[in-house]
């Protein structure tokens, strides 16, 4: 094959030509940015009036079209690697059909084209969202070319002829894009796209929607003509055509969005717009918002913002602020932190500890100023008066809103009201003379390690009964690893009393952990969460182990971490650490 | 302690009164905010114009206070475990210097009351700043009350009389924080605040910061009147006094930042103004943007968006918007990349993979169709020739203005550019009609883990050859853990040749890698990174191991991954495969 020839975005060979030196290199935007912004300007001004006062009632019928399962997946290392062997195909097809029985009304599920996995993956969700007798929507993606449409349609299998209810068809529209991906400039691609939306019309399609890649960065003028020219094909076919504004490398800001979008619905009013927004420079939910005080009818975005390079607007924002500013719910926000978690487990990839609504630190307070405030709002009856709420002091919704609370936390800059707070969630009360002494604790020992609560509890102990709490000591520890699993042996003093014996395991942790329970016999605890974290570079790196242990008839949870070089005798470490916080804390509880 | 009594904001006890019902419970912002925005409407409707058509000059003056190490301290677990041994002190001390060699103004180390160690960091700070003649201004945070500001000035020492050149002093603003924190209502705090700032001026600062906290939702009118007060004693006093309205709760949008600044600046103009922004609806960086465009002369920022619960704005977020969009550098951009490498190892905080601008995935490219589009770009003369880069087809900005580059991965939805791509790189040259072949192993393999560079090598291979490489084959190992340390026993064939060998190491992946490469002898490599990702929960958990392996005198870096039970069998695997991949790229390439 020549170099300068490849197989083309439409399937067909196609001969490099070199771009135009007008759309060429990346000064390309900046040259044409303020020349597309003046043909919009007198839109934008309106834009502070339309989100203050916005139309509720429009606002409520905006419909979201949720593509965790398409653009979502296109985010490096999502949907690839899950516990308990369950495929990324399989993941898609259940996370569409949770997203359904939440009530989001569009699913883009993948790319029928893709590959034979995306193309069950599709119809196998469509097939389960119908049985369940759910509303929602099913879409395909496909590129503007037959096949691709063909392939989004599918076969009629037998009496199986389960078809998407949406195409979501895309070109391109921004001057690069069109010449790299078709050899053309923006208009001449217009007769393909009437063609493509004529023949998914023939095909059977009778809902779709057309995209024009990096809109946002396309000339207005042309994206009205492309408007245009697909809202004939929709009046005189009677098929429903969505036209959606992709910022598909999060170029735009709300101001530009919101002029583009009004501008274009002020251009052709009667074609329905969507938005979908990428978050390049951080800005995809507050775009996506513009975009619908701009009138848009559908709004795309993906479950914690999954998607390629830097993701997608976030569903969950998008909701939360509508809802925090407007009182508007687009769908019911109480299911957000549950849908999270699925979404997390699910698709492999944990969501930012500090993200926005669903990370793990949203509601966390840990700094000793916030603490406080928080603790005295309960007190002056702002929250509620038992564990940690503190009202809106400083959280900006009711976390119990989306399943959540707010937590207290301990670190370097706590205070006694974060000591107080933790302390009485585990149920210790301490004699207010030692509290202090307590905060000093965690304060010396955050300077240079992580406090996890068998830490805490531990620190609690000493500070009441003035000495540690050393209820087990390990004395030796042996542990083989063979290709066909690992055995442990372990020699320990529990209250002084000397006890030993050996276990097996799938792995030395396993098997280490194994050995102690056995030799503790009926005080035995379990693991119940274990993370290991890497602490720099090499096979000598350090690590932290984090395990959660619970008595096997208790409720209590504590967690527990160490630090080391060994992950096995860190493990270890974590877990007895663990087990004499277990028993300092029912010390200190009688 | 009375349950009704607690030691206050300003250090004294303080008697908890019920909060007023007007300000009580969570709708308490949702009756008041149209009230509040009603009093800025009228500033809200040049956002449009402000923001499109901003004054560049005025925009180039804006200068960033950085607050990384205090308010993104107050991240939970940020600055507490880092390897090596760096105290959380010591790393922020490192950090401030950093900054400032970069060139950031203004650089908020710590709060000097709330440990010695605090204020410890802030003195040193500032000392190694003055030593290396740089003029970034150093500040410490300090609540309004007199002992606080004692504390941030700090005592003569002998001749070490080191202060800070800024006190950045903070009271509260909205009814339920003044209310919580003080027991008051908000105009009577003002008494405190005026006291303050004087006493602030008394005891030698002459430049300070004045924060009311949760400025968002303070009643606009209040804020002016606060304003117009320390502008006053700006003014008697000959201090310099900026004025900074904290969206503490994230709870803003930018509309309604851009009015409220734009109102207080209307009302008290020779006040400067500056921003600080939270990010819990995802709206920290807009918000910020949206006060620049209004005039506030210093904007709050974060590394990474590091702070409490959600973060604040992220420094490298409103740096590159500015960048882009007006081409304006508030500080050098091509050190973003280095910064933020630096922050991650310093904070022990690494930044979510899909974080704008500094995220791993950022400018990473892995489905087909933006594969495709990058290659097509690349030959049409539109970015670099050689290498992936492909203009600005889908990237907002060049990556190489902060010190990246674009890349290209491969995934499920990858396609025949990706896969070329990734073999040029490796400067791999497969015959045309094997590409097909490879991608089908990807996207197969993909369906259930990960291919990480050592599976993809090695399928190039098998397509190739039409064997496997099975260089080494590991036939037996054996792993011994005992406190003293790890001992490892390997027997293995190298090329059908049997050999054996032991090892120790500090660990026993280290030990059984030790094993390994005795036995390989000469044609050893090392693991240069090493990565442990916990699948699943308890001590029976699954895990992934990725290793980067490199020949003692190669350049090359392969990654390698696998997945089981058995972190140290898992880790040996990755090893091994990783070395079989080398051998057969050696193969391949020659």
């Amino acid at each position: 094959m020549d170099a300068n020839q490849k197989i083309g975005h439409n399937g067909n060979p196609q001969t490099m030509r070199p771009m135009p030196q007008s759309v060429r290199g990346w000064k390309w935007w900046a040259n044409v940015k303020d020349r597309y912004f003046a043909q919009i300007a007198e839109h934008a001004d309106g834009f502070g009036r339309a989100s203050a006062f916005p139309d509720i009632e429009r606002l409520k019928k905006v419909r979201i079209f949720d593509t965790t399962g398409r653009d979502g997946m296109q985010m490096p290392d999502a949907f690839i690697t899950v516990a308990g062997g369950i495929t990324a195909t399989q993941n898609k097809i259940d996370i569409a059909v949770e997203l359904a029985k939440w009530g989001i009304p569009i699913i883009e599920v993948g790319s029928a084209m893709s590959s034979p996995e995306e193309k069950m993956a599709i119809r196998e969700a469509k097939r389960r969202v119908m049985k369940l007798g759910l509303p929602s929507e099913i879409v395909s993606l496909a590129r503007m070319n037959r096949k691709d449409i063909e392939e989004a349609w599918g076969p009629d299998v037998g009496t199986d002829s389960i078809h998407p209810d949406i195409i979501h068809l895309f070109s391109s529209g921004s001057d690069p894009h069109t010449w790299v991906k078709f050899g053309k400039m923006p208009k001449d691609v217009i007769p393909d796209i009437v063609d493509s939306v004529t023949y998914a019309q023939q095909i059977g399609f009778r809902k779709m929607v057309v995209s024009l890649e990096d809109a946002a960065r396309t000339d207005p003028k042309h994206l009205v003509e492309v408007a245009s020219a697909v809202n004939e094909i929709a009046k005189a076919r009677g098929v429903e055509v969505h036209y959606n504004i992709p910022d598909t490398i999060g170029v735009a800001d709300p101001v530009y969005m919101f002029a583009l979008i009004s501008y274009i619905h002020k251009k052709v009013p009667s074609l329905p717009l969507q938005v979908h927004c990428h978050n390049d420079l951080g800005r995809a939910v507050d775009n996506s918002l513009a975009a619908i005080y701009a009138g848009v009818s559908e709004v795309h975005a993906t479950m914690h913002g999954m998607g390629e390079r830097t993701g997608n607007a976030a569903l969950e924002q998008i909701v939360m602020n509508l809802y925090t500013r407007h009182g508007v719910a687009l769908v019911d926000p109480h299911q957000i932190s549950r849908i999270s978690e699925f979404i997390r487990q699910r698709s492999g990839v944990d969501a930012p500890v500090n993200a926005p609504v669903i990370g793990r630190n949203a509601f966390r307070h840990e700094s000793g100023v916030h603490g406080d405030a928080v603790d005295k709002s309960n007190r002056m009856g702002y929250g509620r008066r038992k564990g940690v709420d503190g009202g809106s002091v400083y959280a900006p919704f009711n976390p119990a809103v989306i399943g959540r609370k707010e937590e207290m936390g301990i670190g370097p800059l706590c205070g006694r009201a974060n000591v107080e707070y933790r302390l009485a969630e585990f149920g210790i009360t301490v004699p207010d003379d030692k509290i202090a002494d307590i905060v000093e604790k965690v304060k010396r020992m955050s300077d240079s390690a992580k406090v996890s609560d068998a830490d805490f509890i531990l620190m609690a102990y000493e500070s009441v009964k003035e000495k540690p709490c050393e209820k087990v000591r390990i004395s030796e520890i042996d542990v083989w690893i063979a290709m066909s699993g690992a055995r442990a042996y372990v020699q320990l003093g529990l209250n002084g009393h000397y006890r030993k014996a050996g276990g097996d395991g799938n792995g030395p942790v396993d098997a280490a952990v194994e050995a102690i329970k056995n030799a503790l016999g009926r005080h035995s605890m379990d693991i119940v969460a274990y993370e290991n974290k890497s602490i720099g570079q090499g096979s000598d790196a350090g690590a932290r182990v984090t395990v959660t242990v619970k008595k096997r008839r208790g409720k209590i949870r504590i967690e527990s971490s160490a630090v080391g070089t060994d992950t096995v005798l860190i493990a270890v470490e974590a877990f007895r650490k663990g087990y004499n916080a277990m028993c300092a804390l029912e010390t200190l509880r009688k």
